[in-house]
Protein backbone atom coordinates (compact mmCIF):
# COMPACT_ATOMS: atom_id res chain seq x y z
CA UNK A 1 0.00 0.00 0.00
CA UNK A 2 1.58 3.83 -0.78
CA UNK A 3 1.86 5.37 2.53
CA UNK A 4 -1.25 7.74 3.26
CA UNK A 5 -0.98 11.57 3.62
CA UNK A 6 -2.83 13.46 5.98
CA UNK A 7 -3.85 17.15 5.75
CA UNK A 8 -6.57 19.90 6.51
CA UNK A 9 -9.05 19.63 3.61
CA UNK A 10 -8.83 22.71 1.33
CA UNK A 11 -11.88 23.73 -0.76
CA UNK A 12 -11.52 21.94 -3.92
CA UNK A 13 -11.58 18.94 -2.06
CA UNK A 14 -15.39 19.27 -0.93
CA UNK A 15 -16.88 17.12 -4.35
CA UNK A 16 -14.82 14.13 -3.43
CA UNK A 17 -15.32 14.61 0.46
CA UNK A 18 -19.42 14.59 -0.81
CA UNK A 19 -19.38 11.72 -2.67
CA UNK A 20 -17.64 9.91 -0.07
CA UNK A 21 -20.28 10.61 2.21
CA UNK A 22 -23.27 10.16 -0.44
CA UNK A 23 -21.56 6.51 -0.85
CA UNK A 24 -22.78 4.65 1.86
CA UNK A 25 -26.27 3.65 2.66
CA UNK A 26 -26.92 5.98 5.11
CA UNK A 27 -25.78 8.54 3.47
CA UNK A 28 -27.11 8.23 0.63
CA UNK A 29 -30.26 9.15 1.77
CA UNK A 30 -29.20 12.53 3.03
CA UNK A 31 -26.44 13.90 0.93
CA UNK A 32 -26.77 15.82 -2.60
CA UNK A 33 -23.73 14.73 -4.14
CA UNK A 34 -24.90 16.05 -7.80
CA UNK A 35 -22.08 18.83 -8.70
CA UNK A 36 -22.59 21.97 -9.13
CA UNK A 37 -23.12 21.11 -4.78
CA UNK A 38 -25.46 23.13 -2.76
CA UNK A 39 -23.96 26.16 -1.19
CA UNK A 40 -24.31 24.77 1.97
CA UNK A 41 -22.12 22.35 1.69
CA UNK A 42 -19.26 25.47 1.22
CA UNK A 43 -20.83 27.07 3.98
CA UNK A 44 -20.36 24.47 6.64
CA UNK A 45 -16.52 24.20 5.10
CA UNK A 46 -16.15 27.97 5.11
CA UNK A 47 -17.53 27.91 9.19
CA UNK A 48 -15.06 24.47 9.81
CA UNK A 49 -11.97 26.06 8.35
CA UNK A 50 -12.61 28.96 10.68
CA UNK A 51 -12.83 27.84 13.74
CA UNK A 52 -9.41 27.02 15.42
CA UNK A 53 -11.27 23.75 17.46
CA UNK A 54 -12.78 22.32 14.03
CA UNK A 55 -10.08 20.07 11.93
CA UNK A 56 -11.65 18.77 8.54
CA UNK A 57 -8.74 16.37 7.91
CA UNK A 58 -8.51 13.93 4.42
CA UNK A 59 -6.46 11.27 4.00
CA UNK A 60 -5.06 11.16 0.71
CA UNK A 61 -2.99 8.24 -1.78
CA UNK A 62 -1.11 10.03 -4.29
CA UNK A 63 -3.19 12.93 -4.11
CA UNK A 64 -6.19 11.02 -4.57
CA UNK A 65 -8.86 11.53 -1.34
CA UNK A 66 -9.58 8.39 -0.59
CA UNK A 67 -10.42 9.05 3.83
CA UNK A 68 -12.42 11.88 5.44
CA UNK A 69 -13.27 12.69 9.20
CA UNK A 70 -14.06 15.71 11.30
CA UNK A 71 -12.09 16.36 14.96
CA UNK A 72 -14.04 18.54 17.28
CA UNK A 73 -11.69 19.42 19.92
CA UNK A 74 -13.92 20.67 23.25
CA UNK A 75 -12.67 21.86 26.53
CA UNK A 76 -14.62 21.05 29.75
CA UNK A 77 -15.21 21.61 33.39
CA UNK A 78 -15.35 17.67 33.93
CA UNK A 79 -12.19 15.65 34.73
CA UNK A 80 -10.90 18.72 36.56
CA UNK A 81 -11.12 20.28 33.57
CA UNK A 82 -9.92 19.00 30.44
CA UNK A 83 -10.09 18.79 26.68
CA UNK A 84 -11.82 16.08 24.82
CA UNK A 85 -12.13 15.19 20.74
CA UNK A 86 -14.88 14.04 18.81
CA UNK A 87 -14.67 12.33 16.20
CA UNK A 88 -17.36 12.18 13.31
CA UNK A 89 -18.19 12.15 9.82
CA UNK A 90 -15.27 9.58 9.49
CA UNK A 91 -15.70 7.96 5.68
CA UNK A 92 -13.01 5.55 3.31
CA UNK A 93 -13.89 5.06 -0.06
CA UNK A 94 -15.30 1.91 -0.84
CA UNK A 95 -12.13 0.96 -3.11
CA UNK A 96 -9.83 1.48 0.23
CA UNK A 97 -12.17 -0.37 2.66
CA UNK A 98 -10.38 -3.21 4.61
CA UNK A 99 -7.02 -1.65 3.25
CA UNK A 100 -5.39 -0.60 6.72
CA UNK A 101 -6.73 2.97 5.41
CA UNK A 102 -9.09 3.00 8.60
CA UNK A 103 -6.77 2.07 10.97
CA UNK A 104 -4.12 4.77 10.01
CA UNK A 105 -6.74 7.55 9.94
CA UNK A 106 -7.40 6.48 13.98
CA UNK A 107 -3.48 6.64 14.30
CA UNK A 108 -3.25 9.88 13.11
CA UNK A 109 -6.87 10.95 15.31
CA UNK A 110 -4.93 9.80 18.09
CA UNK A 111 -1.59 11.68 17.57
CA UNK A 112 -3.76 14.79 16.73
CA UNK A 113 -6.19 14.31 20.19
CA UNK A 114 -2.40 13.88 22.25
CA UNK A 115 -1.08 17.04 20.62
CA UNK A 116 -3.98 18.73 21.70
CA UNK A 117 -3.43 17.38 25.30
CA UNK A 118 -6.92 15.66 24.99
CA UNK A 119 -8.10 13.46 28.12
CA UNK A 120 -10.52 11.37 25.75
CA UNK A 121 -11.36 11.11 22.55
CA UNK A 122 -15.04 9.73 21.46
CA UNK A 123 -17.19 9.20 18.95
CA UNK A 124 -20.59 7.79 17.93
CA UNK A 125 -21.67 4.79 15.58
CA UNK A 126 -25.01 3.88 14.38
CA UNK A 127 -26.29 0.69 15.58
CA UNK A 128 -27.02 0.26 11.64
CA UNK A 129 -23.08 -0.69 11.45
CA UNK A 130 -21.82 -3.95 13.26
CA UNK A 131 -18.54 -3.34 11.71
CA UNK A 132 -17.63 -0.44 12.70
CA UNK A 133 -18.44 -0.89 16.21
CA UNK A 134 -16.48 -3.97 16.04
CA UNK A 135 -13.26 -1.64 14.26
CA UNK A 136 -13.88 0.89 17.27
CA UNK A 137 -13.81 -1.71 19.55
CA UNK A 138 -10.58 -3.19 18.06
CA UNK A 139 -8.82 0.18 18.29
CA UNK A 140 -9.62 0.34 22.24
CA UNK A 141 -12.70 1.91 22.04
CA UNK A 142 -15.41 1.29 24.61
CA UNK A 143 -19.05 1.07 23.98
CA UNK A 144 -20.30 2.78 27.57
CA UNK A 145 -22.49 4.79 26.92
CA UNK A 146 -25.93 5.51 24.57
CA UNK A 147 -25.47 7.71 21.25
CA UNK A 148 -28.38 9.80 21.50
CA UNK A 149 -29.93 12.27 18.96
CA UNK A 150 -32.96 14.21 18.94
CA UNK A 151 -33.82 15.48 15.20
CA UNK A 152 -34.79 18.95 14.92
CA UNK A 153 -37.42 20.27 13.11
CA UNK A 154 -35.74 22.69 10.08
CA UNK B 1 -41.57 25.33 42.03
CA UNK B 2 -39.95 29.12 41.79
CA UNK B 3 -39.17 29.15 37.56
CA UNK B 4 -35.79 28.40 36.91
CA UNK B 5 -33.67 30.97 35.09
CA UNK B 6 -30.89 29.73 32.48
CA UNK B 7 -27.45 32.07 31.92
CA UNK B 8 -24.21 31.94 30.57
CA UNK B 9 -22.22 30.98 33.94
CA UNK B 10 -19.77 33.04 35.70
CA UNK B 11 -16.40 32.44 37.02
CA UNK B 12 -18.11 33.04 40.29
CA UNK B 13 -20.14 29.67 39.61
CA UNK B 14 -17.47 27.44 39.11
CA UNK B 15 -17.26 26.14 43.22
CA UNK B 16 -20.81 25.44 42.77
CA UNK B 17 -20.78 23.64 39.63
CA UNK B 18 -17.75 21.62 40.20
CA UNK B 19 -19.88 20.46 43.82
CA UNK B 20 -22.83 19.27 41.27
CA UNK B 21 -20.45 17.65 39.34
CA UNK B 22 -18.78 15.85 42.15
CA UNK B 23 -22.11 14.79 43.84
CA UNK B 24 -22.76 11.73 41.61
CA UNK B 25 -21.26 8.52 41.92
CA UNK B 26 -19.33 8.45 38.73
CA UNK B 27 -18.32 12.44 39.02
CA UNK B 28 -16.99 11.47 42.53
CA UNK B 29 -14.24 9.66 41.29
CA UNK B 30 -12.98 12.01 38.61
CA UNK B 31 -13.59 15.66 40.78
CA UNK B 32 -11.47 17.80 42.93
CA UNK B 33 -14.32 19.83 44.33
CA UNK B 34 -12.38 20.84 47.83
CA UNK B 35 -11.38 24.93 47.88
CA UNK B 36 -9.43 26.22 46.61
CA UNK B 37 -10.14 24.12 43.05
CA UNK B 38 -7.02 23.11 41.25
CA UNK B 39 -6.24 25.79 38.64
CA UNK B 40 -7.29 23.58 35.73
CA UNK B 41 -11.33 23.96 36.25
CA UNK B 42 -10.53 27.63 35.55
CA UNK B 43 -8.40 27.01 32.74
CA UNK B 44 -11.04 25.05 31.15
CA UNK B 45 -13.49 28.13 32.21
CA UNK B 46 -11.79 30.59 30.20
CA UNK B 47 -11.28 28.09 27.53
CA UNK B 48 -15.07 27.23 27.12
CA UNK B 49 -15.89 31.33 27.30
CA UNK B 50 -13.14 31.93 24.69
CA UNK B 51 -15.19 30.00 22.03
CA UNK B 52 -18.42 31.46 20.39
CA UNK B 53 -19.33 27.66 19.91
CA UNK B 54 -19.56 26.47 23.77
CA UNK B 55 -21.72 27.44 25.84
CA UNK B 56 -21.79 26.52 30.23
CA UNK B 57 -24.91 27.27 31.06
CA UNK B 58 -26.31 27.54 34.86
CA UNK B 59 -29.96 26.83 36.08
CA UNK B 60 -30.51 29.39 38.86
CA UNK B 61 -33.61 29.36 41.11
CA UNK B 62 -33.74 32.27 43.71
CA UNK B 63 -30.53 32.97 42.34
CA UNK B 64 -28.92 29.65 43.81
CA UNK B 65 -27.14 27.50 40.88
CA UNK B 66 -29.29 24.19 40.27
CA UNK B 67 -28.18 22.82 37.39
CA UNK B 68 -25.59 23.28 34.80
CA UNK B 69 -24.89 21.95 31.02
CA UNK B 70 -22.58 22.68 28.39
CA UNK B 71 -24.07 23.47 24.38
CA UNK B 72 -21.16 23.11 21.72
CA UNK B 73 -22.29 24.04 18.29
CA UNK B 74 -20.35 22.14 15.61
CA UNK B 75 -20.66 22.83 11.66
CA UNK B 76 -20.51 19.10 9.65
CA UNK B 77 -20.02 18.76 6.02
CA UNK B 78 -22.74 15.63 6.53
CA UNK B 79 -26.33 16.42 5.88
CA UNK B 80 -25.40 18.32 2.92
CA UNK B 81 -23.90 21.16 5.38
CA UNK B 82 -25.70 21.92 8.55
CA UNK B 83 -24.75 22.48 12.49
CA UNK B 84 -25.32 20.13 15.29
CA UNK B 85 -25.56 20.92 18.83
CA UNK B 86 -23.66 18.43 21.45
CA UNK B 87 -25.00 18.51 25.14
CA UNK B 88 -22.37 17.39 27.88
CA UNK B 89 -21.74 17.95 31.49
CA UNK B 90 -25.74 17.92 32.46
CA UNK B 91 -25.99 18.21 36.15
CA UNK B 92 -29.03 18.84 38.84
CA UNK B 93 -28.13 19.28 42.26
CA UNK B 94 -29.51 16.52 44.38
CA UNK B 95 -32.41 19.03 45.64
CA UNK B 96 -34.37 19.34 42.66
CA UNK B 97 -33.83 15.84 41.03
CA UNK B 98 -37.23 14.91 39.90
CA UNK B 99 -38.66 18.93 40.56
CA UNK B 100 -39.66 19.63 36.71
CA UNK B 101 -35.82 21.53 36.41
CA UNK B 102 -33.98 18.74 33.68
CA UNK B 103 -37.08 18.82 31.66
CA UNK B 104 -36.81 22.76 31.82
CA UNK B 105 -33.33 22.67 31.43
CA UNK B 106 -33.45 20.20 27.99
CA UNK B 107 -36.24 22.79 26.69
CA UNK B 108 -33.96 25.72 26.85
CA UNK B 109 -31.35 23.47 25.09
CA UNK B 110 -33.59 22.77 22.58
CA UNK B 111 -34.38 26.52 22.12
CA UNK B 112 -30.81 27.42 21.77
CA UNK B 113 -29.86 24.63 19.51
CA UNK B 114 -33.46 26.21 17.29
CA UNK B 115 -31.52 29.63 17.82
CA UNK B 116 -28.61 28.14 15.83
CA UNK B 117 -30.03 26.33 13.70
CA UNK B 118 -29.16 23.13 14.08
CA UNK B 119 -30.72 20.18 12.28
CA UNK B 120 -30.03 18.42 15.46
CA UNK B 121 -28.98 18.11 19.17
CA UNK B 122 -26.72 15.12 20.40
CA UNK B 123 -25.69 13.71 23.52
CA UNK B 124 -24.11 10.54 24.88
CA UNK B 125 -25.49 8.79 28.57
CA UNK B 126 -23.14 6.41 30.56
CA UNK B 127 -25.24 2.88 30.58
CA UNK B 128 -24.35 3.23 34.04
CA UNK B 129 -27.29 5.31 34.26
CA UNK B 130 -30.43 3.80 32.90
CA UNK B 131 -32.81 6.74 34.45
CA UNK B 132 -31.32 8.98 32.72
CA UNK B 133 -31.86 7.14 29.19
CA UNK B 134 -35.58 6.82 30.35
CA UNK B 135 -35.44 10.55 31.03
CA UNK B 136 -33.76 11.50 27.29
CA UNK B 137 -36.55 8.99 25.79
CA UNK B 138 -38.80 10.65 27.14
CA UNK B 139 -37.77 14.18 25.41
CA UNK B 140 -37.97 12.29 22.19
CA UNK B 141 -34.50 11.16 22.03
CA UNK B 142 -33.45 8.27 20.20
CA UNK B 143 -30.57 5.67 21.12
CA UNK B 144 -29.73 5.06 17.69
CA UNK B 145 -25.58 5.12 18.11
CA UNK B 146 -23.02 3.82 20.22
CA UNK B 147 -21.42 5.82 22.20
CA UNK B 148 -17.68 4.91 22.05
CA UNK B 149 -14.88 6.37 24.08
CA UNK B 150 -11.52 6.24 24.32
CA UNK B 151 -9.43 7.01 27.07
CA UNK B 152 -5.55 8.75 26.32
CA UNK B 153 -2.77 8.64 28.36
CA UNK B 154 -1.99 11.85 29.74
Amino acid sequence: MHSPVFRPATKSDIPAIVAMLADDPLGARRESPAQPLPSSYYAAYSAISADPNNELIVCTIEDRVVGVMQLTFIPYLTYRGSWRALIEGVRIASSERNSGVGTRMFEHAIARANARRCVMLQLTTDRERPDALRFYEKLGFVASHHGMKLKLAP
